[in-house]
């Protein structure tokens, strides 16, 4: 089984009618209704108002993938649990930062850049597969359509990704590296653009095969117990 | 000095009239005319017509960045010259392959694949750069507008470029990877995508200072005499 | 099932007997009885003598993963066989080239570049993993000591590889990519250095570990029935 | 004029008359004084122990390149420094990271993860150029032998490098990815191995051939004169 992790800040969820409607259950409570279907997977959420934001020492050593959603609130996640997160990242954890999670502290230390961007709301996007025989495209249309989403543009401050699987095509005139994957230490990462909270993106049947996907693709390798250290080497 | 040499196959040019009122002197003596007044670089032709193509032994050895453009004849091209040019390249020759080039012998048989892509006439471009310490995106503008454009769209079957420069959004809904970098043997090879022959997109500024700057990232580092050829190592 | 068609020359283990006492089935016939123990995978062999060198249409196409063993008779190879090898590889069947296959027309069409490098007989090996999180390397040891392997050491003529999975380490003072990545078309291609057939290196269960990890990642995904062609697009 | 400022923590010189024989006027001065050979670069060196540790706003917005060496005081370097020094380098300033300088505040802040290895002393070094086509590579030879190197060898946790220049082989039986290169923003890194205190390495015209030339790629393309900024992209 894998255990997949559904982290979600749960602000706007609660603070905006509008919102809620989309997300009645919250983002994390959609995105862990359609990985549950997955015989191979099963799922915790963890949100923002938690004892030490649901990312405990023991949710994180039992966590094969933490997905991540934040927006508003990315200072209001603590020092400490962001240094813990990234300790199991680098262990082998696998991480899927959705949307505005660009932002996240987690994803700033991991990828070391500012991760800045140009956005605008009201977009339509067009999703196109440029790497089809990534893991993560298994089964997925060449393009994928998104009637309302928000524009997310280049530049966007992010270092060389090992892989671009999803460019963004959008009607405004811009165009994104909308799905990346990074790697660090044994940590698979997946950046994904789709995702405003104002639409209902990740009830659609190709995004959710997407994130299955890149569920199964970060799941981790060669994990390691404990943090990799430095060590004299013998000589032999 | 930088010496290149700019191929055409230089058919459209001479059969069609309009095309001939675009580049009445061939789409090398427009590329030949600007490169030219760069006081680094020296500039020879050759086309399709010539002996040999133009690309004979003492052609290539005194060449330092190979320009081509071809669309309708790649076949015409004989297999011993790609060949030879493919020799030339793996020592350490650059070759800046523009639009079309891409269907070249000499693409497919350096990078391995089909190149095959989707199209269309009558397109709208915009040239986005999502690089830009690259040396080819020196002192470029972050978007480039091509009001009038061939367009070459995803899947683009190549093979994981090294770097991508500039990516294309066109007006219809596609994007391409239009500026990408690869290299074989010594040899550096810039893909770009604008230039279909009925546009005058060789003759805006913003254009030719990518063709330019590509001429010069381009040229031979540890230029090869010879081929690699493969050697028994001493034991030491 | 990962349907397997194990590739040898067989012409070493016929002609002479001190290779014939370390492979008596032949290489082909080594690897195939130690795959055939994974429950999800078949395999078949086909050989150099054969008609169409056993790789006909019908064998491709019910082919996932083609492994590759080759030596002194590259040039004896069809090139209607390496064309036909090379639609499915763009197709999406994977390829693992071990050894001297790096010299194989095949490869040598897929990767473009004339794969050159430095050798001699008698070394002894260190196969050291840089890339532990890779799917290759899931399981396997961080260092595997081959007391007698060939020698292949840089310069490596190879294209930028998508990953480099494991690194050699010669005692003689050579270092070699020894395990490699590539993706062509659909296709995954892992190239795998260590192999010689004087030495019974495939019987080592460490490498068989490497090899039946590079079966399952290079089975395709979304595979193509037939050759991706260029289309115009419509507009939308 | 390459404007290159040269960072030393210039402890070990002062401390020990062993290390203070080698690199009399520190391994700054060493570094200083061969690249002020080349006319076209200018240096100024800091150190730990100035003001600041001699990197003010002003120093660092007049450097093209940084050059870092620092081993046992990593920690000693203010956060406050650490933060400027990647503002600048994300907005195009280079950076060249000596040796121990991988475990660095900066380097681990911009790369992301632990930067650990394995380690001894004493061993002797090959070091062995695997692309000599890139700009670090010019003119350099394709093995240079260090008699005496502190070992560093793989797993080297970094995330995977833009470019891999140079592998270095050691006698003990390690190899290590000892000249990476990464881009951080619009920052070109260049990690680069050898360099040991006690050995007089610095003072080898192959290695200040390749700190040179890692000088003339690393200067900045389309410098920022503030840092990237998200901004609201208008609809056109």
């Amino acid at each position: 089984m894998i255990r997949v992790t559904v982290w979600n800040e749960y602000i706007h969820e609660q603070k905006y009618e509008g919102i809620r409607k989309v997300y009645p259950k919250g983002i994390h409570g959609c995105i862990a209704e359609f990985l549950e279907k997955d015989e191979n997977i099963t799922v915790q959420c963890a949100t923002l108002d938690m004892s030490e934001h649901g990312l405990t020492e023991e949710v994180l050593a039992n966590t094969d993938v933490l997905i991540w959603w934040g927006h508003c609130c990315h200072e209001g996640v603590s020092d400490e649990v962001v240094e813990r997160v990234k300790k199991y990242v680098l262990q082998g954890m696998g991480l899927i930062a959705l949307h505005s999670a660009h932002h996240s502290k987690i994803m700033k230390s991991l990828l070391g850049t500012s991760l800045n961007l140009k956005w605008h709301h009201g977009d339509k996007e067009k999703l196109i597969c440029v790497n089809p025989s990534h893991p993560i495209a298994a089964g997925v249309s060449e393009q994928i359509i998104l009637e309302e989403e928000e524009m997310y543009g280049e530049y966007f401050d992010i270092p060389k990704p090992d892989d671009v699987v999803f460019l963004g095509w959008f009607a405004s005139g811009e165009v994104f590296r909308s799905g990346c994957t990074f790697t660090r230490g044994r940590g698979k990462i997946f950046y994904f653009q789709p995702g405003h909270e104002e639409y209902p993106i990740y009830y659609m049947t190709e995004i959710q095969k997407i994130i299955t996907n890149a569920v199964y693709w970060a799941t981790p390798v060669n994990y390691l117990s404990k943090p990799y250290e430095c060590k004299e080497a013998k000589w032999e």
